[in-house]
Formats: C-alpha cells, sequence, structure tokens
C-alpha cells in the first residue's frame, strides 16, 4: 500500500488559535484512494523545523502533502524551504502570471511587488494550479516519489486537492483498496460492548476495529484492506453482520448518522409528531432535534419548564404531584411526557427532570439524577439515569438518552 | 524558554474521521504558561511508529504531551508502549482501582475484566487522575524532562490538563513570567474591530495581540512577557485600558466568561428575571442560559415555538399578525417577546424568529435572515440580522446576537 504524510505548516497551529482542520479533509481523501496516512507533523513558520520534517518525511513514504507558509509575506517560507530542499532556483512562470493578472482584475485589486513574487516557481516543480488564489501550488515528482505543497488556506486548499492532487495521485497507486464502515452506538459504556462483542478476533477475521467514545455514545469504526474494492466491501459487511448480531439494539445509526436525524427519519416515515417538556435538558433536546433541516415536519413545539410553577401553568402537571413526589421523579416525568403530548397534540411527548449540578443534590436525589419520560398512545413511562457531576455532560448525556428512548420505542426494541 | 512537543494517538486522525482539536486545546493552555510548542506529531495505534515518535520527541524537548489510546480495548496501546519506552512494568494502583469503582457505581455499571486492566499503572509513572473516566493519566518525571500521557477523549483530557498539567508545569517554568488577558466581544466583526482600535503599536507598546474569531464573536488576547508578575500584571492591565477606551461596548466579558453567565450575573445583580420564546434557535437560547448553575433564580421558562399553531396557542399571538406580516418579522418576533413575558411573568422577554435554512428562504426573506425581538415593562424592540447559510452558525449567532441584545438592555448600551 501507498503510504504518505502529511505535513501542516503555522505558528497559528501552534499557539493553539486554529484547530488543524486541513489535515483531517487529505487525510480522507488520500484514504478513499487507498492511500494510507501514516503520520501528520505540524512545525512553525521556521527554515530548519520545516526543512527537518520535509526530510524525515520524505524518507519514510512516497506521498507527501505540505500545506501552509505559501503566501507574499515574510512569514511564509515554504517556497524558500522548498527551494532549499529540492536544491532548486526559482522562474518566472507565464502561467501562474497570466492567471494571477486575471483573478486581480475581477477583484479590483492592482499589482504589487508581492505578486510579482507569488509567480515564480522553483524550476524542478510542477505547477499545481490554484484556481481561488494568487498563491500556487507545486509538486516534485521525483524517484515515484510525490511532493505536494499547497497554500494553507482551507478552501484554496481543498480545490487543489480535489481538482488535482487526488486525481493525479489516483493513478499512481496500484494494489489495494481500502474500506470503512463506523456503527454508532448509544447507552451502552465501552468496556460493556467489548464485553458483549466476546472474541473480537473471531469477529474481525483479518478486518480492523477502533472503539471511538465520546459523552453521546460509542462508535464502532471497521476497516478492511483488501485487493479489490468488492472484496474490501464484502469484508467490511460482513464483520458489520457479525457485530450487528451481537449488538444490534445499541446501534442506531451508520457512518455521519447523529441520532436526532435518526429519530427524525423513524417519524416522518411514520407519519408522527413529537414535542418536548424539559427541565434539566434545558432546551438541548429540541435544539438537536431542531438542527435537522426539515424538522418543523414532525416537531410541533418544546418547552423548557425550569420552575415548578411553569411546570403546572403549561404542562398542566398537578401542583399536589410536585409536592408529594418532588419535580424530579418518576410521576413527574411521566407527567410533563403525557402533558406536552396533550397540549401540543403531538403523538409523542418526551421529557427531562433532574438535578444537573454541580449544586441542589441531596442523599436520595444526588446531582446526576435525571429521569426521562416517554408518552405516546399506548404508553406511558420513565426511566432513571444518573449521569454524573458535570452539569454540562449531564444535559448533554440526557439528551442522547432521551432521544435513544424515543427511537426504541417507535422501533419497538425492548 | 522551555519547549514542548504533543502527540496525538489514533487511526481515527489518520483516516481523517475526525478533525484533531486536541491538539490547539493543549497548545494554547501550555502557552498562557510561557511553553512554545515546537511541533505536533499524529500518529496510529500501531506500536513501532508510537515508538518513534516518542523518542524523536523527546530527544528534542523538555515537555511531551502525549494523548490517546489509553481506553480498555485492544487497539489501546499507548500504555504498552510507554512501558516499552521507560523500561517500566505496570503495577495495581489501589487509588485508581478505588475511583473506577466509585465511577461505575454511579452509572450503575458492572467490573468487567476491561477494568481490572484500567487500574494498572507503570511502576515509573506518577498518576494523573481523570476525574471523569476510567482512563488513568500518567506523568514520568526524570532528568528535567516530563511527560504526560492522557486519554484522547476530549472531555477527560481537557479536564486533566486543567487539573493537573498546568499547574505542575507552570511550577517547572523558570524566568520569565507570562499574563495573558482575554477579552470577549460580540456583534462587531474582526475587520472592524481592528480599524476601531486604529493605531496597534499604539494600543500594545510592547505586549502582544492576537484576534481570535469564532461564530459567536472575536475574541482579542493580550499577551505580555515580562520580569516579574507585577510588571507583566501591569502592562496587560494598560494595554486593557487602552482597548476599552476605544470598543467598550462590544466587550461583554473576559477570560473565560461566556456571554450567558454575564447576562445571568445582570439579572441577579437587578432580581430580575427573564422568559425565550424560540423559533429558528430551536430552544439554544434557553440551553445556554440553564448551562448556569444556579440559573432557576432567574430563568423561568422557555418554549421552543416551532409552529404557527404552537405560537398562536402558547403565546397568544394574533393569527392575522402571523398571516398579515409572516412568522418571521419584526411584528412577530416583538409579539413573542412580549407574549412570554406576559404568560411566564417574567420581567424581560426575549425571542427569535428566523430562516435557518438550508431550505425555507425567497428573494425578500433569504436563508440566514432573523429577527430578534426584546420586550421589557418600558421597551419592545426587534433587530433583523443576516446569519448565512450554514443552519448550526445561524443558530449559533443567532443565539448570542439575542443575549447581546438582552445585556445591552440590561445595561442601558445603544
Amino acid at each position: 500500500m501507498m503510504k504518505a504524510e502529511i505535513i501542516t505548516i503555522g505558528d497559528e497551529l501552534l499557539i493553539g488559535q486554529i484547530v488543524n482542520s486541513n489535515q483531517a479533509y487529505i487525510a480522507e481523501k488520500l484514504n478513499t484512494i487507498g492511500i494510507s496516512v501514516e503520520r501528520m507533523t505540524t512545525v512553525g513558520d521556521e527554515l530548519n523545523p520545516v526543512l527537518a520534517a520535509f526530510a524525515e518525511a520524505r524518507s519514510r513514504t512516497d506521498v507527501c502533502i505540505v500545506t501552509g507558509g505559501l503566501g507574499p509575506t515574510h512569514d511564509d517560507i515554504t517556497r524558500d524551504a522548498v527551494c532549499t530542499f529540492f536544491q532548486s532556483d526559482l522562474v518566472s512562470n507565464l502561467e501562474i502570471r497570466a492567471h494571477v493578472e486575471a483573478l486581480l482584475k475581477t477583484r479590483n485589486i492592482g499589482w504589487t511587488p508581492a505578486h510579482e513574487h507569488q509567480t515564480l516557481l522553483p524550476r524542478k516543480a510542477k505547477l499545481v494550479p490554484n484556481p481561488v488564489g494568487t498563491a500556487p501550488g507545486m509538486l516534485f515528482d521525483q524517484d515515484d516519489k510525490y511532493f505536494f505543497v499547497l497554500p494553507g488556506v482551507p478552501y484554496e486548499m481543498k480545490e487543489m486537492i480535489d481538482a488535482t492532487v487526488i486525481p493525479y495521485l489516483s493513478k499512481k497507486v496500484k494494489g489495494s483498496t481500502i474500506r470503512h464502515l463506523t456503527l454508532r452506538t448509544s447507552g451502552i459504556a465501552e468496556s460493556s460492548l467489548a464485553h458483549q462483542l466476546g472474541d473480537i478476533d473471531d469477529i474481525l477475521r483479518g478486518a480492523r476495529l477502533a472503539f471511538l467514545p465520546s459523552s453521546t455514545g460509542v462508535r464502532l469504526r471497521i476497516t478492511a484492506l483488501e485487493r479489490t474494492e468488492a472484496t474490501a466491501e464484502a469484508k467490511v459487511r460482513q464483520v458489520e453482520q457479525r457485530i450487528r448480531a451481537k449488538v444490534q439494539k445499541y446501534i442506531y445509526g451508520a457512518d455521519e448518522e447523529e441520532l436526532e436525524e435518526v429519530v427524525g427519519k423513524i417519524l416522518k416515515e411514520k407519519n408522527l409528531t413529537i414535542a418536548t417538556a424539559e427541565s434539566c435538558t434545558g432546551g438541548l433536546i429540541a435544539d438537536r432535534i431542531t438542527d435537522i433541516s426539515g424538522s418543523s415536519a414532525y416537531f410541533l413545539e418544546g418547552h423548557t419548564v425550569y420552575s415548578d410553577a411553569s411546570k403546572v401553568r403549561i404542562l398542566g402537571i398537578p401542583e399536589e404531584l410536585i409536592k408529594t413526589h418532588g419535580a424530579v421523579s418518576k410521576e413527574v416525568a411521566e407527567a410533563m411526557a403525557s402533558g406536552v403530548r396533550a397540549i401540543s397534540g403531538a403523538d409523542i411527548g418526551v421529557s427531562t427532570t433532574g438535578i444537573a449540578g454541580p449544586t441542589g443534590g441531596s442523599l436520595t436525589k444526588p446531582v446526576g439524577l435525571v429521569w426521562i419520560g416517554y408518552s405516546d398512545k399506548d404508553t406511558m413511562l420513565a426511566l432513571k439515569f444518573n449521569f454524573g457531576d458535570n452539569r454540562r455532560r449531564t444535559k448533554e448525556r440526557a439528551t442522547q438518552a432521551a432521544l435513544e428512548l424515543v427511537r426504541r420505542r417507535l422501533l419497538r426494541i425492548e
């Protein structure tokens, strides 16, 4: 398999001012054509660290993709570094000049010495055109090794990766194809998932599996590396089936699918509507549901009933019920879910009431305790959870659990 | 100056499945205590590349921060790599065991062999506690070099960086003192801010300034590097005063203060309550307000009135008004704000109605158009915004603008 390294250059990355999204973009694109990224390196705008990174990467791999430091200002040192590294001088390039002139004209910008500087290309490099900016890209194609240098501005870099780098490299790739599939789970811890899957080698049979936990669930990423696309696809699907056979009920979606999207699709298919009554989640369930374009087709309304008075007035919960059981109770969670269903006319009501913390807990009702209620025409129920003592995370976990409860009820998963 | 490298481990990074946000978080934190990050490296879940990265980084720098690959499953190889690298064996750690047992208990999870595995720590390492997860962190403190190993789950890593790594390292930094102050602005673009500040050298006089834009506003980070804490502090404060003299009205807070926290403080001080009526923001304003512990003292209730029917039924808006002006209009935004104030009995009502997109726009009401309404006992008003064509960003920007409108009205800022 062809191997690649990505080098990103820029002081703004090293001080943490911006998150490096270029790396992920390039890596994903290389992966889709079967090139394996082995390492990513970030260095600052200084000659020696850049030269060291070039030398290390080139000695290890077939493909290097370098981004950043190609602009017109004093701190852009990448082109000089490249000239030193490949022992090449700079020559004026007429194709770049014509492009930059045309670009400046459309943007009503005058020609400056900085632009003159931009038209120079190392003699040993091939031009990688930059259709949307003035800084040209370069390719050094020597000894079956490919060294691309691109600007760091994300939308310029992306255009050049898509238009030139990927088409060029896909012709050079021989031999193997890689295929990924991610299964998204909710409501089960990483360790329990591993436990329920059992003998992992028997499930994988040569494929690879990564556990990717987050505060809203664990994702399982299956990877197969095979000779052909068909066999890679088949292998991934076989592993998927063996995993689903063991933990199907926890899997709500695949790849980039979010739980709110899955719930939305089911609601749409079943022609059902939903409304929310939130206390401790504070509106986060409604926020997530409405992140989906077209959610107005099934989401009618949501209420953040933070005060007891609003629970009574808006949802029609008997004051007596709150007095007897407390606002954080099974009874009130159920009454909230059925109450919001009644006032909104929605088919499904979902509710949360809990103690987000960090204060307000007691021995019998500790911080992190959350009741999640559900109501439809046949059922009314509430489930008890404890999500720990971080306020924001409790909101996120309770929201995920509420959406997951809706999904399981809609699909009749026990 | 003390130098650092950051090593992030994980196949999911190399295939571009997730963007590496850990690097930027760690780099920013190290920077604030005067440690310069010289290089960032990412490698996959394989022993030899990990060992190579360890050796390279340790030979070049004083501080290494490693994240990722510390979970309980087979693809988590970092602890083994660390044991090989430092020639250390694993010993069972009672502190970790007690912590994991307590954590599992609160989450109602049973003890599995995977958890047993998590309680082992390399003999030569110090424990870096993980207050929010089961995977412990480690520190190898040898020959004035500091090698930290942390889990890759962002919220666990962040907790450990803040609670242990930064306090530990700041005691080791010698010679010069660095002081940062971040001023947070809302409602003004980066370029306008730069323009209004004018001659930047005259404001800074030797200090440094970084513009940090995000979807909710531009932060201004002032940095002074001086011999003593007192002079660094004084320099930062002088720059702060010169900046405030020019753009005070846009500055809502400093350092980690979020706008919902600032608004909450003002409401508490003035003994006022608030309620929300959201359409396009879908509950995000209520979600942010309730992220603040103690918000139940001033936040009464919030309504996500997504359907026209719910706007009429819940908030008492005349059907006629929606018919005449459309749901996305100044009139409806104002009626929503005063309506929610009336039904809730809150002192202040705030509302949003707009077109979050990507569909649903028209020539006169394009995607991104949002009206934000405000109502108190003296005033009723609505402001018009256009937040662009990304659904989530529109929700975030509209939420920030709504909170900022409340802040300015409460403080009588025109």
